[in-house]
């Protein structure tokens, strides 16, 4: 079938877009799935400037490069959360403001509204990205959270995103939430509560990635076969659970990369997700989107990783059977 | 060697002492370990009426049964953690206050080193209990939580405990702290921090619970060969991990008893924790104190499984052996 | 909670109805599901003779036994089963007839109309029992099977059932299909295709036997899960996979308690079957029927087996929790 | 060592073999394993007509090709089994004739032996093939099937398969019977009944075929282990198991490629097969014949699927050990 | 069925037989294997004085026990070994002479002949034992040892064990020689050789016992239906893996007890030997002979091991079963 | 980041070193690491004849080949071992001598002593090998070893080695043992002893070859985190465990490639070590040594095996990550 293979570029906003182009175009991708931020995507001005939207399409093509999605994860982030100091590093200015928490939700929501234009404007139908969470840090808590308090972190939600999905559905753009521990749904339970949340909203859906599932021990199959027509996007993320009796799962509050955590990211292949039952899966429900590598391993190079993942992908991608076995078996 | 084996009344609190020992005693118990909340241990009567204190001595003396130590987990909760509405409802009156959460914590600390006072006066020398955490809720955040916050958070723990501590140890008593997701140490590496950041003050260790392990995946025989010295005391209690592609191990914001969860408690000997294994441990590091059954199992009857579990105690607590095998082999 | 525990007499219809109910009852039995075969219960005797249903009542009572339900597996089999010299050994005489095999299937459907007003006679609402399927055999066939056979299997069943269901809805009567390899139903998803084929007529359900999953490696809990409402009966039987990577699952064509078996039944208890999570399962949905031993198994004697088993379903038969514990940790 | 890698075309039959071969030289196989069915190799117009097998060699000779054996499955499986109405498409009209069970087995045997003369022929010296079996679809059963049946079922294979192999050796050729579900030998037990039922005749072995083993749970290498001297040819084919608590094993009568499956078979390196232990064990019995990839895998383009497989039995196929390292070990 | 269950006195050589005799009876011994050392049964003393085994016989009458086998474990073991220091501590002061290696083999021979003559004076026909080899400590050497080297230690072996096995057979007495790693055989592969090597005399058999097999990874219901006319004796004893990715399972040159190690021994019961399907192996091959607990573990008190051990056997020796199931479900 | 691979030439010294070299400078090796024995390293000629040392070096250029270590397992073997026969064919002949066990130990001690200069000379600063031990043969032995034997076994060990190590440290050059078993430490808990027993001598370390863990079932990465600064040198070989109820992990005297073997080694890549795993765990203690190839698999030609490894190796090679990811994530 020949899915195309994008790069996510979040892991590498600290390039220049250019440079990046140049990389992933001689590595042998297909496209970037352009992150909102560093120089890479920059929204305010997208809608501003005219020239700023066609100098990115241009740059693209010159080194044969397409464009599927665009991401904003830092922002949908802060449209939920409970906002502290940690989220003025991964907001722009305009948007942190005087970083009054109310005032940050309000003012998030509102340059997702118009990353959705922007991404009109850029002739790309998908926005992916987090939607941060009112209730993610009461996961587990004593003294126990009240399923009560759960039911109004979906409420929140519902009320918050909703006038989002409204505009995005007006500029025929969906929203790909990555489901994801820290978001609104980050398993299959919870991404039921949130569609129900938001009443099925036209506008949203998912952006599967199979890396958040693997800690969690679910298989990412069930997640693809419960929402067959909400998957709108993918990214190619791996994970390695690494128990030994001594590390927990839950990962001691000690940073990706130390092996003494229970689980870390690793370079797609090399993890514990299982591609080629994926693939199929991906088959069944005739998703045709791109494979998008998200790069991210703390323990690799990952100038020889993104390589690596794109072979690896390659090898992956295979079509569907045309032919019934059991009729060839029959005589004309 | 049989250990004393006692109940822990944090879940009987809805009962009356004098009701709940009635029952004890008849199961089998050697004692009960006292929750300082419902009437089973109050710590500002017990500090304010000699009757008190001899009243809880001689109604357990009436049903023959010992206490070993008490347990404070709700007010230690608070000494740390971030306030809330939930705390107001775990905390008495006069520590709660107006709910300010700053002056709720120093309340709290004051509580607990009254509940040392008390402990001392009741002839107890361990009170077990939680400490609360102000870095808990950030274990996976995005944006994420950077190893100076973690410090931070060590660092307030180490503030609030310190005095606690001398306290203690002036009043010849132990602080166990129930190593538990939620609180400042959860497993091995986050106790081992723990320990480090009050400098291994004496005063200081663990109330072992093995079922706060099992669904971190981690061995709990390992934790009790980590911490030999500071294992003031220990909790029969059991967890079961039940995953099936489906339910995340995070448990997806549900209730505990519903079976969609990745984990749940469950009456001890029906879960995972391999006791045979806890106490061939135990009796390697010389633990002599009670074994203490804190039963909670949303998905059966109390009064059926707690003499269970102590049925299941008595079978398992045997005494290492007084014979080298090899000598016997040989010829006087 | 007590559900009361029966013993299933198929397996020991050599004996004489009365020789069982005396040993069932010294065992501890509440009760005994009578087969319809052997002098246990006769359904043209009870039929045509008032005194018999009685007389078979009394004994009952002689030994404070009680009977929830009866079962015709064996008519049951031959309503649908492409009939030949097998079935002979397993029919009343009255019902092989000539033994031409449209006709045997249409007797054994008249007879099992009956057994439903014969249930109704002796005052009992559950009547359990095999559908037999004109498909089985053809499951992993070369030529294969195509998807219109197996559908005609289907329509097959539905039109020999639908007259019987209606039957039994009359007489206010059920009955419980055991899921089985060898019957129309034996998997979840068979037994969905089943009860729409039969367009969930409300006299048709379920005899849930754990042990028929094992060797298919269903988890039996989904079963119950998938039907909570249609589980109207249960059978207390074990299987054990016993694979070495010589034996097949599929068994060779080799008896039952052949070591060389990839599976075999096993004394309740003895297998894989997890009785606890089926218990914790059954009081979710509420179930609260008897829970009746088939006891089988080729390699104990089964009067060694039989009170074992009921020893093993006694202590597990546990009933749910009656307080939140969350609730118990607050103060009043 | 290098054994020749050729593709069975029996997956293929709906393609004409000119454009087959075209393919499979393409992508690099040494030859071909000709199915008697399509255009591939029909064993009438082999006996009639000289230049027909002549034609048949130039042609594989155009494409570098060889051949090494020939397949009769369809015919075969209709020497031994109950013939219904699936049987009709399998067959070529003067083998099927009137349709009458007992004439169309005999039809079929006669057929058989035509095939070992027209391998014969050809200039190939193993015909592939089924032997059908009447007690295949009695495996699991209710009424049991008593061992009574069973041997009658070896017995009939024994009558109908003996004059059949004597002509095969009379010609040179060996019938080599694929071990699979649905015929008269499906694991290394019936293997060894049917065996003994030939009287362990020399013009009778196996196609190891190691897929058919997988869903049974069965090691193939104990196969190999079992039968050194009666593997005759190989087919590299895979499966693969995919329960989760929900699929059984049986598979539900469902159709290959459905996900709600217990097992299926997959492209070969992408199944449970572990080809680096049966390489080894080839090489210790010896076997110098062909690797025959036979393709199937309802999920995947099979266009994709073959020069993938045949990469991946190219890696595999490496030689014993020429030297002993202890030797090496030493100082001459 | 009910075996009768013995208690292995090897262990307990430490307590004179009398008070040992009063303990078993007392927990519920069906009586004792008495060993060669100790008081227990002392082979010179049976030989030179007729009331010494008349004692015997007395005490054990007056305790209600039975002695079905004794056991020469520690002399058994000298008659291959290379002889060093620490045989010295093993053996009686005549056996052990003037410690030259050669003679103390010799005289070891003679002491077992000794022991046959013994044991028929005892009227017992079985003589457990050990052999020693002379191969044992080159099991995984460097430089390697040679097909060449291991044939010698078989021939020596037969050279010295088959003068001593024609004095059992004259003897009326059995040979059963514990299969055990430090022994001429100790796994299934070995025991073959080693049967072999005897030319199957008729007096050499096996002393069963399953844990010396649980840390070689061989199962042991595999070694009965390997020999299944020689198991003249059994062990009940068990052990258990203790894997954890830094425990060796050579165990590391530590002591027995000791949590490094990779495997140890435990109480019956609580280790990996699965006991249900060692009994039904022993009914298949009509094993009639005791069940003896040889009890060691090193971290459980023997008085509270030893009981339970019983209770546990008590509890898993069942008969098999006498009907057959799908008769019971005919009609008569 | 691309460390060196090189080829280890033990098991190639039937080739003439030139021939050998010409075959891995084709294959693309980087290296070699050379063996002590054939004509590949002679310490004796390298210590008598400058031309010698300069002849390999100008060998080893000529095809690109560069030399990181030299090795002496067969010699080094001989310090420790209590010597037999088997010792004569791996030593030259000035070395065996007259072939008295203890002339013979201090003969290998003062030739790796001799050994540690020619390395010296020749320019490479580790010299790999074997040490002996005088308990090895201890291991499971029946009379038990006590541990007053093994604590002299390892004083024998630190006797004989410590002046080696003198002169090492002498000629600043390192001897890395290759942890075995065999060998004085041949696990995580023996390595340890060893380390103490030579009280952490600075020229003692290891050569980490994680094959010899696998059928210890130890994970080769808690060694190298266990003693990050004693790797000197690292094999890459392979190991793989067959065990299937009947093999013994002990391997029944059996010799390598023997089927019925519970481990064997095989060509690195096809065995059971994890090499991403391994490849971070030097990357986290900053392994910049060769990689080097110790090929060895009983059951796969050779020549078809190294470079199969080699590309393995490369594939597996890659460097530690140069970003942090949540920076990148960060605006500038």
């Amino acid at each position: 079938m020949s899915r195309p293979v994008t790069l996510f570029t979040g892991q590498w906003a600290d390039l220049p877009l250019e440079k990046l182009a140049e990389k992933a175009s001689a590595w042998g991708f297909d496209g970037l799935e352009l992150a909102c931020w560093g120089d890479h995507f920059e929204v305010d001005k997208a809608l501003s400037d005219d020239a700023y939207v066609r100098a990115k399409r241009d740059l693209l093509a010159r080194y044969n490069l397409t464009c599927f999605a665009i991401s904003t994860h830092l922002v949908g982030q802060c449209v939920c959360d409970p906002i502290d100091a940690r989220h003025k590093a991964i907001l722009p200015p305009y948007v942190w403001g005087d970083g009054d928490p109310e005032g940050v939700r309000q003012r998030a929501a509102e340059e997702v509204k118009a990353t959705a234009r922007a991404a009109s404007l850029f002739g790309v139908d998908i926005v992916n990205g987090f939607t941060g969470s009112s209730v993610w840090a009461k996961l587990y808590f004593f003294p126990p959270t009240s399923q009560a308090d759960i039911d109004a972190g979906y409420q929140d939600f519902a009320q918050r995103w909703l006038p989002i999905l409204d505009v995005f559905q007006a500029q025929g753009v969906k929203f790909a939430l990555e489901v994801h521990p820290t978001e609104i749904a980050y398993d299959i339970y919870t991404a039921q509560r949130a569609l129900e949340a938001v009443r099925h909203h036209p506008a949203f859906g998912f952006n599967f990635d199979p890396s958040h599932f693997i800690h969690q021990f679910i298989d990412p199959v069930f997640f693809i076969e419960a929402f067959p027509d909400r998957i709108f996007h993918m990214h190619v993320k791996d994970s390695r659970v690494q128990l030994n009796g001594r590390n927990s799962i839950l990962s001691s509050h000690l940073d990706f990369g130390d092996a003494r955590r229970g689980w870390d990211f690793v370079s797609p292949g090399r993890g514990d997700v299982k591609w080629d039952r994926i693939i199929r899966a991906l088959n069944r429900i005739g998703y045709q989107g791109p494979l998008s590598i998200e790069w991210e391993d703390s323990g690799m190079d990952r100038e020889w990783g993104a390589p690596e993942a794109l072979r690896m992908v390659r090898s992956q991608d295979f079509a569907p059977s045309a032919v019934a076995f059991d009729a060839a078996f029959q005589r004309q």
